[in-house]
């Protein structure tokens, strides 16, 4: 009996037709039966959004060579959902989201559309690993991403991963000659400074751009993402969504007095 | 030289003009002056989104009696960062969201705008609570909910929250007489199976409806949201968003040797 080849589901948040998720595809293609199943429009910042007052459609699509494609009309999130729960023929044995334009280290993990659908392949109970290169470029170089993407894919096949966790891979930019290697880390404390950029419209009106700076809260720490990504190594945090804050229990629990 | 009455920036998913929201402003006014910044239509299962694709515009309505209000075309996190960033004068002493039309206990907390619209507030370093009332009727009668959110505002005016730590409140159905009290409780595992509602559109073309019920994983656990809920419980559950899974960090440490 042969033993079945991988299936494994490809998703991200740029649309089916970004770059990065044709370097993530013929990453995945070296190790299994790949399905696309990606949304049909850029979907970046959606968080863990989900389409529940409007409809979903989905539609098979060429858009990758060797990997069977649907775009859908959903979010990052719906797309994992449709593939898992419908399109799919059994549940896939990986669950791959990428490869995001742009960074996804710190908090960024809670805005992300690209760690959602790992997160969502997660609760699903498919490995599942989300994978970010720091380059917002649409002439971004995929080829270090690429390379690590294999090496994670390969790990993950190999040794599984603990129901309900899934992986944040971030990639610096540059060439692979580059990067010093993969360190696993926590993610950093820090936020977004916002500037909302007011401007107006033609007919007088003001509008915004939501925009901003990333401040880590804790720039000496070395064993956060941001840190590893600072010094050119690749970032990996395993992530999970019980998000319990499990020590500030006891200085509640006077409210059940109330 | 009086003291300030505090600042109270209210949201929510349902939209400005949702019974729910009345409700918690209503509540709000007793503690202090009230701003309101809500999204201009119905942004449920929006998750974390945010707005970084389009521009965001906000409009002064006369919502609220008693409360400066307005409306944003944005999500409930953009709702957030544009108060605190661009509309209010200064930080508000306490974030609102909801009351939400419909629960979000267990692993819902990650799908829901309300609760990312107080995690948002956490976020930007304001003590934040999220109110969900388990009853998705536009009739619904929030008069318990209500009771429950000036009980949970005034314990947080009074004793703050800890940083990064915001509270997600949820309020069975029914008079507050039937209500056993509060419960402070741990997110359930849990999980929606999905049913991707399959349907023809008058052209032939198929499309779906996201839909499902929910699974607790851990029913006989008497520490979770979902098992308060059940008993007729108020749950709050204190929330963070740090997803690091710490215990998996070091299963994977040999990765850093690839």
């Amino acid at each position: 009996m042969t033993k079945e080849r991988p299936l494994i589901l490809v998703t991200n948040d740029d649309g089916i037709y970004a770059p990065g998720i044709r370097a993530l595809v013929k990453a995945a293609l070296k190790f299994g039966d790949v399905v696309v199943v990606a949304p049909d429009k850029p979907q970046s910042g959606m968080g863990h959004a989900i389409t529940i007052n409007s409809t979903l459609r989905v539609e098979v699509v060429h858009a990758h060579e060797g990997a069977q494609s649907w775009s859908c009309s959903g979010t990052p999130v719906d797309c994992v959902k449709m593939a898992v729960n419908k399109l799919l023929s059994r549940k896939p044995d990986l669950c791959l989201s990428g490869i995001n334009h742009g960074a996804n280290h710190s908090i960024n993990v809670i805005y992300s559309g690209t760690m959602s659908a790992a997160m969502e392949g997660a609760i699903e109970g498919v490995p599942s690993i989300g994978f970010s290169l720091l380059d917002y470029s649409i002439e971004a170089d995929f080829n270090a991403a690429q390379h690590y993407a294999e090496q994670l894919i390969s790990f993950v096949l190999k040794n599984g991963m603990e129901r309900g966790v899934c992986l944040n891979v971030n990639i610096p930019k540059g060439p692979v000659e580059e990067i010093k290697g993969l360190r696993v880390a926590r993610q950093a404390q820090g936020t977004w400074i916002e500037e909302l950029d007011e401007r107006t419209d033609p007919a007088g009106r003001k509008y915004y751009w939501l925009t901003g700076r990333f401040e880590n809260f804790e720039p000496e720490a070395d064993d956060t993402d941001a840190y590893a990504l600072q010094h050119n190594y690749v970032s990996v945090v395993p992530v999970q969504f019980d998000l319990t804050a499990y020590n500030v229990m006891p200085n509640i629990k006077q409210l059940e007095g109330i």
